[in-house]
Order: structure tokens, then C-alpha cells, then sequence
């Protein structure tokens, strides 16, 4: 097959492929990073580049103009190369990485009762062997489980060959004077089911020395990580990111599909593991830690992103029947995964209940408490996936509708995760239409956070700046609403670059403001579909329960006036924060918590969305602020 | 630090190396290989090799004449670089591979009354899953355990992360049909404990399909595998090969102080994995099979084999207290170890006693079957390590001695393995000097296996040709006896070149007679010292069970002459063979026999020899033909 030059005008040098090589694939050979957010299903429109010199066959140019096609510009996913080309890279947005301490550092304290002694499964335990002698032959790995079964009263310890081959020089080194890292299987069958011995350390471990795990989610946008000192069960560290993936699909489906793809696979899963890595660093640089110093982590996440981050296919997620290769994780290492803990670190995935209904929500159960409490209560997390489950102690339903990335801050010009700098809540003066705000820090602001976003749209919807179908009102006088630069129709400014941290315009436009009507018209219509299904109307909820990475700071008035939340008492709704981390987190220092969470995935009732024309048009009347149809929504009409 | 240039005559390009360096170290550098018989302790002088050009400093110039140094001749183990040196490597000692057919092919049957439905831990089981539909969502992991509880009535079943991977891959291609290979846990502790997937393949296998296990004896000398269908227990191929480790050290010590210089280690391990592995691919082809389709291998050998095969640090074995790292080595896999098996197939390594009695001796203890019998029992495993038991079903006593190589036909000038064209049987005419042989495939002789090297050694002292000190009379009048070529001392010739196979005279030189005496001497000084320090007489033992590679085929007579087999009836000694691969294979064929080689380790109890000074009296009171006190073998002074 004849082989042609592609020169990319970013890259240092040109590469050589194949006739027929997409676009996208020559520029991932060449280094360049092209955003595909829909996955590279020449959807979205955003991997647009500039053929400047020779010839592509375009299979597709949705969303380009034929005079963009007449300028040369191509969708890179669609496109494949038929001589020697040159191409012009446009500037790509960026994911930007905002390296700040997050809002809620710190302010996790350990369960009242935390007991490590009879709940946490890792062990940091000192040993005093009696040395060999020729009175006493003993090898070593018989003398040290000898130690060990006296320290710990168990019979069984698993070591791996790794440690066999440093064990020798290890307890000569100490002088016979150990410390061993235990880990407990997740699930002892029996008192004589091994121990698994993680590391052996020469001398004795001084004791105000922390014992270092990590509770992690992977969101679909946004990636979590807690560092806790499993001896107290305090968390030290708390750190988030925005997943990298996220340049590779905005939500799961997007990235199934570019999993899919020659590569894909292991370049998510690459993506998700370096967004960890990463977290994994600051959170050890913050408390002057090493990463070998964490022997245990937990993981939740949904199942899409559980699937790529462990390099399993997660194309029969996307496909009919809907099923997962796996929704309970064995146990593993780190150093099989590829995550920067201690290698023999036991990793534990929570276990999930289905293709769209992941460990994120059933440790969201588990850490709401949902599951042991008698009030029916509807439980909302907030995220790219809106995941609701209704019940209470007795019943669980549980569905999934995509909301995209939105309420993350992603996927909005704007927008931002809420750390330091970020825009959390806004007032719109009804008269003037000038907005005052309150950042996060109170410092200058970068942008606009989740709540910040519910907040901006409500002030807007209340003082007519935007109408009920979320159209800006041109006709304003005032200079904040303003054709866009950037071809996404009106848009309104919140901030003047002098005012701002990186002296550029914080704006909302018209496509950031309809993205924000589907994520929460998913939400909407999510929820108020799965409680008719199960003929439980609203009115019979006693209280709502609301997880995501932003949901501790919104504002239930706004978030209401949008019609994000249903119309109810404001005293029925609890904000939890990010409930999947939290239950990662009660998971890392409960030994029984997998199990309890395993309990959990299997009483919870799993309803089908995708194949109910009722979520469609409850989806549709939810387009509107509040909705289409008022009487649900009367404290808004008044 | 300076760095200079070493050039070797045999090598391609010269090496660059700082100040200090050993020239062995430079020739592993360079890639050219140096024999190390004695691990680099400068004792054997085999590593000679001459400087002709540079300054070189010599620690020790053992076994080296004046005019040997005088002629630029050093020790490359023993000499450092202090200049730019040119350096002629003489000719090195082949320990040639000899690719034959085993003589004992074939011979193995299963033993009589093997169920592999009850003894049998491998089992490969056809699966048809139901498919998944919208009405059974069921996850992929999930819907193949249900169908292995069914197929198997075990509960818990453990996969590992590559498997995950490719597992809904195999599902759907085999639409729904899938074979798993399952292998259970080594011990099950209860009915819950996991049963490890293996393997999972698409479609149903064809019923004649075997199943296929390997048997692997680690010896000093010689490495033994024996590839067996577990279906039927039967053995399909043999084959055996000199350890490549014999390059760098004759002896357990030798490799141990080999292992703990810079590299050795690795370099011992990589030897021995190597030789293992060139053993798989042979017996694969006889029997036209892939080594992926290995799925199961219990493993022997003493114990520093063990350790240098697993690369676990084997110095503690030489030094007081004599300990070892373990004697009990968990369940490993063939990937962990870089076996070329299938990558998850089971690696048994079987329990040991202590440093110098292995696996081999509890394997072949199991083999013999000593532990379960009432009489009194002597089993000799007749190899470069010397080991001895004593004992019954009620009591075990155990011994070893360094024998060296010499009776697997290493370390002799013409041994070989007992393959064809081996030399095993020898008869002198008392008056001409003439030899007569028998070899092993009929066809023109090669060198002397270690049967025949005994058969030799005894005639030639009943006829005179040595004498009782083993010292080759040299007056008697024919061409046979002469002045060796190899500064060997004399010399006699079995086979004259247009004779043999490979055109060059076998002879027998004074030295490897003394190597042969050296052997003899210190396995009949180990017996005997052990029984009497139990105070069991040799004439209580009631039959005497000989193991080792060449074991089944040694004339007692002859073996009573040299003083290796003490004189008793002939009726009371049973050649049993190589009991140690034997062993491996009846733990290979039964799950409970890991079990009873842990009992059988568990109640041998040792008798440490090398602190006793009786065994070195009696070593040196052996080092004649029969031995120095007649009255011990009456048969041969008759």
C-alpha cells in the first residue's frame, strides 16, 4: 500500500502512514493532541482541521459549511489521507488543569467509632524473630509466618515471589527486627484463608508514622482522591481533577466508542491512570508522603469508566443487551493496574449493579445511608451520568440518564471545576442586569463552577435576561449581553477581563446555557420517570439526598427556578457532596463495607431509561425553565 | 575511575571497563563464555586464559605454574585490569548437549487406578452459557461463574486481570460456548475456597484433546521433565538436558558463591529457566503439542536449585546456621517465573526439608513410597548432592553429601548422559586388557554414562588395571594404557577413534577416576555415618532403594566392587530410577500429594554431616576400591 507524508504544522517533524490512515491516527503518530469529544464519531464537529496542501477523502463533514469544506477544513476523524498533506491544526480548547486546594479540604473527620483495630483490613505490625541458629534450622519464611501467626492470630499468609526474593536480606538487615504490612482478603471465607503480607520492612516502624490509603472516583469528567490515615481513618489530603479522557469523549458513550477504535482502549486507559497518578502525587506531596507509602486504595466510579480504567472492553455496555464484562472487581495490585501506590497495594473496585448503574451509586447508597433508613428518599448524583435511586430500607430502583459534563464545569466556555477562583453563586441586579458574584477564595475569578452555573442561570431566567426556552434577550440595554466571538450565538458577560484572574471575559453563551438545559432536563425527567414507573409519586418522597462533586454548595431555591430539582419543601433536600468518593472512603476503612456495598448492588432494581419513550418526553417538556408545564413548578410561578 | 579497553581474541569487539575489573567479568561483558567450574573462587583453575599484551594484577594464581604466569596465563576469576589489555581465551570444555531420545522413554505408566475425577486438580470443562438479553442483563463475569458452579459445585472461583480482559472477547466469539480450564488451590481450606480460572477458551474442545501437565526435575548435573496427559495419567515424553548452570560452578557451593557476585543471580537463574525451557519445546514437539497447552508443573530439585531457579537468594544455604529462605514455596505461575507454559498455569515447586535435603529427596521419598512401608528402609539418591534416607513409616532420618557430577557423566573428560550412544556397561579381559562394552541404542559409542563409568571402575580394578588407590598400572603391556594428552595423569582407552561416533578415543584419565572415587567415597561415607548415628546397623536395613538418573540400570556387583553400594544380598537392592521426577509426577497426578510430601518433609529429621568428624574419616577411609577396611566387603575380597 503506498505510503504518504503528513506534515502537520504543530509537529516537529512529518510522519508516514499508509493511504487511508485517518487524520486523527496520523496526528496521534505525530504527537498532536486533536480534542474528539464525541469520540471521534464525526459528530461534534470540534476535531476541524486545515488541509493547506494535498488530497483527502472527506467521509463526513457534519457540522462544516461548504465554504469550510471550499477553505480546506476537514473533520480529522472523518477524513483519510490519499497523497502526501499538509495540515493546519487550529488552537484546541483546553481541559485546563487548575492545580488549586480544593473547597473542602479537610473537612472530613473519621466516622464517630472508627475502630481500626476491629474494621480496617491493613495492618502495620512489628516482629521480633528469634534469629537461626544451629539449634534451630528453621528457614526463613517458615520463622517469619511463625512471628506473624503469633502477632495476628491467622494461619495462612500469602506472599508474593517479589518479596520472597528480598525477604532474607530484609530480616538480616533488621537484625531480625521486622515491620509486615498485612492486607485481609476483601471476603474471609475462613479463619484459615490467607493474609496477604504486602511488604516487610527492616526494624520497627516508629508509631506516629501514618498508614497511608486512598479512596478514589473516577468520575467521567472529574477524577477524585482522598488520602486518609487508616490508623485514626482522618482524611489528610483531598484532590481532584478533571479526567484526561475527557479530550477523548465527553461522555460514555463517545469514550466506548473511541475505546473501540485501534488503540483506543489502552490510550483511556492510560489517560485515566496518568489523571490518578497526578492526583496521587499532590495528594503524597501535601502530606509529605510517598506514593509506595499507600498500601490500600478503594475505587468507585460507573462502569464505563471502571471498564476503561482496568483496560476491559466496554463495548457490551453500549450495545444491546446493555451488559457489563463484570460489575464486581476481583481484588488487585497496583502494580497490575499501573497506579503509583505501593505495588503490592491491594486495589479494591467496589462493586457495580449494571451497565448504567455503577460502584459510583452504590457507594453513593452506602455512604447516604440510604439503604437503612425507612423514609423513602430519592437520591440524585449530580455528574456527567445522572444516576437517581428511590427507596429506603425495604425496596431500591435505580436509573441512569446521560447529562453530560455541564454541571462539572466542563463543556461550558467558561466553566471550571469549584476550586479557588471559581464563580459559586451570582445575583443579578433585575434593573441594571449587573451581576455581582462570589468566588470561591475570594479571590479574582477563573470562571464558573457547577453551582455558580444553576445560580447564573436562575438570576438570568428570574430577571428576564434569558427567556423560559433559555433564549438571551438581545433587546436588553446593557452592554453585558453581546453577540459571541466564538459562533455560539448571544452571550452574557459576568466578569470584565480587568476584573478576572486571567484577564480574559467570563461569559455564558447560548450553546453553554442550552447544555445546561439538557443536563438538567435529563436529571429532571430521570427521576420524576423512574418514580411513575415504580407508582410512587413525588409527593411520597420524605426527603432528597444529593451527591456530586459540586452538590454541597447549590442553591435549592436556584437549583429549583431551573427545574433541576422538583418542586418541595426546601427542607426535604440534603446536599452530601461527592457521595461516591465518600463511600470509597467508608469502604477504605470498613472492612465490611464491599460486602455491605455488594448487598447493596443487588437488592437495587435497575429501570431501563433508554427504552422507555416516556423519558423522552418528559425529557423534551424538562427543555424549559423550570418546564414546560408550570403546576409542577408552582412556587416558581408565583 | 580510568577506564580501559579489553580486547578478547574470541570476541567481536573490544569492551571498555574501568580499573578493577575481574577479566571474567569483562569475557560476560564481551559475551564470550568462560567455564567457572568452581563458581570463581579461583580454586579449579579452569578459567585460565593468557594475556598477551597490558598489566593485569593477579590475586591468586592457584593451580598456575611460574611458567604457566611466565607465559601471560591468569585467572580470569582471579585477575583485575589495570591497563589496556589484549587477552586469547584457550578453548573452552564444551558440556556438550546431546539432543537424543531418552532411553527411558515410554516406560512410564500411569499408575494403576488413577481417577482424575477425584485425584486430578486441572480440569478442562465445556461451558454453553445462556446469552444475555434485555430480560437477563446479567454482567459476562457473573453469567460464567453461574455456569461453573453448575459444571463444578464450587462456589468461588478466582480470575486474573488479562483474563478479565479477553474474557467477553471469547465469550462471543465462541457464541456462548466456551471451554475453562480451572485449576484448584494447592490446599483448599473449605468448600468456599477459590478455584483459579486458567484459561477460558471459545467453542467446545474435541474430546481427544490432551491434557496436558509437566513433571520437572531441577538436579545439580541434569534437569528431567516428563510431559504426562492428565487424562489418562500417562507419560508421553521424557527428556532430560544438562543444567546450563554447571558453566558457572560443578556444586550446589560453587553456584551459590556464583549467585552472589554481581549478576550471578539473574544470570544463574535465566541458565536453568533456559535449559527447563529448551526441555518444554522438546517434548512438545514429540508429542506435537504447544507449551501454552502446558497448563500445570509440579517442580523438584534440592533446595539451592529451587532458590537459583526462583532467583530467591541462596547464600544463606551456605552459610551457619545453614538456613534456607523457604523449604515450602507457594503456588506460582508459569508467567511469574518466565516458564514458557502456558503464562497462568500452576507451578508447584514441592516442599523441602532443609538446605542440603531438597524437594527431590521428599519427591523421591514419596516415589519410593519409604514413609508407608514397615521395613526398614535405606533410599539413595545418587547425584551430584549425595542424599540418603533412612527409616520407615514410623521414624526418617536424613542426610547429604557433595558427591559432584561425576556419576552423571560430568566432570569426567568422555561422560555423557545416559542417552544413546552412552557407553553403560564394560567387561576386561583379565589377560589382553581388552574391553568389551555395551551402548545404549547399539550404535558406535560417544563417552561413558554414569553406569557405565561404575562398570568401567570395577573392572578395571578386578583386572588389575588400577589398583586399590585407583592408580592405572602403567607397566602392564598394552596400547591401551598411556600417558594422558591432558596433563590428566595416565590414561586408559575404552574405544579407539574409528570406533566411536564422534572420531576421538574415549578414554578414562587419572583424574576423573579420582573424581569417580571422590563420588563413591563420600555417598557411602554419608549412609553409613547416619546410620550409625541413629544407631541402626547396616544389617538391620532390610532393602536399600536406589534413585537417581542413571539409577535403574547400575550393576549392583559392580557398584559392591567400587565400594559405592555397601556389600549386602543383592535381593535387597531396587533401582527405582530418577525418584525425584517421579515424585513431581505423582504430585503432578494427585492434588493430595503436595500434602503428603509437606508430612513426609515435616517428619524427616536431619542429621547435619559437615559438623561431624566421623564423616570425614570415613570419607577418607572410602577413598579406595573397595574401601581401606576389607572386612566390610567380604563379597570382594573373596
Amino acid at each position: 500500500m503506498p505510503t504518504h507524508t503528513v506534515l502537520f504544522d504543530a509537529a516537529n517533524a512529518p510522519v508516514h502512514v499508509p493511504t487511508g490512515t485517518l487524520l486523527s491516527e496520523a496526528a496521534r503518530l505525530a504527537g498532536i493532541d486533536i480534542n474528539q469529544p464525541c469520540g471521534g464519531q464525526g459528530r461534534c464537529g470540534r476535531c476541524a482541521v486545515q488541509v493547506t496542501t494535498g488530497a483527502v477523502r472527506r467521509r463526513s463533514s457534519l457540522r462544516l459549511s461548504p465554504e469550510d469544506v471550499a477553505m480546506g477544513y476537514a473533520l480529522a476523524c472523518q477524513t483519510v489521507v490519499e497523497s502526501n498533506v499538509a495540515i493546519h491544526v487550529p488552537p484546541q480548547e483546553k481541559i485546563e488543569r487548575r492545580l488549586t486546594t480544593d473547597r473542602t479540604v479537610g473537612e472530613v473527620q473519621a466516622p464517630p467509632g472508627y475502630d481500626p483495630a476491629t474494621q480496617q483490613s491493613l495492618r502495620r505490625i512489628p516482629l521480633t524473630l528469634k534469629p537461626p541458629s544451629m539449634e534451630d534450622q528453621t528457614d526463613d519464611w517458615s520463622r517469619l509466618q511463625t512471628a506473624l501467626r503469633q502477632a495476628t492470630g491467622r494461619s495462612e499468609f500469602d506472599i508474593s515471589l517479589g518479596l520472597l526474593r528480598r525477604m532474607g536480606g530484609v530480616l538480616r538487615s533488621g537484625d531480625w527486627q521486622v515491620t509486615a504490612i498485612l492486607d485481609a482478603p476483601p471476603y474471609d471465607c475462613c479463619p484459615d484463608c490467607p493474609v496477604r503480607l504486602i511488604d516487610l520492612l527492616p526494624g520497627h516502624a516508629p508509631e506516629p508514622l501514618p498508614l497511608w490509603g486512598a479512596a478514589i472516583d473516577i468520575g467521567t469528567t472529574t477524577v477524585s482522591l482522598w488520602l486518609a490515615d487508616l490508623r485514626s481513618g482522618e482524611v489528610k489530603a483531598q484532590v481532584a481533577e478533571y479526567n484526561q479522557q475527557i479530550r477523548r469523549g465527553e461522555d460514555v458513550i463517545s469514550r466506548i466508542i473511541f475505546a473501540s477504535k485501534n488503540g483506543g482502549d489502552e490510550e483511556l486507559r492510560m489517560l485515566v491512570v496518568d489523571t490518578i497518578n497526578d492526583l496521587i502525587e499532590q495528594a503524597c506531596q501535601r502530606v509529605q508522603a510517598q506514593p509506595a507509602d499507600i498500601y490500600r486504595a478503594t475505587v468507585t466510579g460507573n462502569s464505563t469508566m471502571i471498564h476503561l480504567f482496568l483496560g476491559i472492553p466496554a463495548s457490551s455496555i453500549r450495545l444491546s443487551p446493555f451488559v457489563t464484562a463484570l460489575n464486581d472487581v476481583p481484588a488487585l495490585t497496583a502494580a497490575e493496574i499501573g497506579l503509583n501506590l505501593h505495588p503490592a497495594a491491594t486495589v479494591d473496585c467496589l462493586p457495580g449493579v449494571a451497565s448504567y448503574v455503577g460502584a459510583d451509586i452504590s457507594a453513593g447508597v452506602l455512604a447516604s445511608g440510604l439503604d437503612d433508613s425507612e423514609q423513602v428518599t430519592l437520591f440524585m448524583d449530580v455528574g456527567t451520568n445522572g444516576e437517581t435511586v428511590l427507596g429506603n430500607n425495604e425496596w431500591l430502583v435505580t436509573c441512569a440518564c446521560s447529562a453530560g459534563p455541564a454541571f462539572e464545569g466542563a463543556g461550558v466556555r467558561d466553566g471550571m471545576r469549584a476550586t479557588k477562583g471559581a464563580i459559586e453563586e451570582v445575583w443579578i441586579d433585575g434593573h441594571t442586569c449587573e451581576p455581582t458574584c462570589r468566588v470561591i477564595g475570594n479571590i479574582k475569578p477563573r470562571g464558573l463552577c457547577g453551582s455558580g452555573l444553576i445560580s447564573l442561570l436562575a438570576e438570568m431566567f428570574i430577571t428576564g435576561v434569558v427567556d423560559k426556552g433559555g433564549h438571551i434577550n438581545t433587546r436588553l440595554d446593557t452592554p453585558r449581553v453581546r453577540v459571541g466571538e466564538h459562533g455560539a450565538g448571544p452571550e452574557y458577560v459576568i466578569a470584565w477581563a480587568a476584573e478576572t484572574a486571567h484577564g480574559q471575559d467570563i461569559v455564558i453563551t447560548h450553546v453553554d446555557i442550552d447544555n445546561l438545559l439538557r443536563a438538567k432536563a435529563a436529571i429532571y425527567a430521570g427521576f420524576t420517570v423512574m418514580a411513575e414507573s415504580v407508582g410512587v409519586p413525588l409527593e411520597m418522597v420524605e426527603r432528597v439526598l444529593i451527591g456530586g462533586s459540586f452538590g454541597k454548595y447549590i442553591n435549592v431555591e436556584k437549583a429549583i427556578q431551573i427545574g433541576l430539582l422538583p418542586d418541595m419543601p426546601w427542607d426535604k433536600f440534603h446536599f452530601l457532596g461527592n457521595t461516591s468518593v465518600l463511600g470509597a472512603y467508608r469502604a477504605l476503612l470498613d472492612r465490611s463495607a464491599h460486602g455491605r456495598v455488594q448487598d447493596i448492588a443487588s437488592r437495587m432494581t435497575y429501570i431501563e431509561l433508554s427504552a422507555d419513550n416516556r423519558f423522552y418526553e418528559a425529557f423534551t417538556s424538562a427543555l424549559f425553565l423550570p418546564h414546560t408545564d408550570l403546576n409542577k413548578f408552582p412556587s416558581v410561578a408565583g
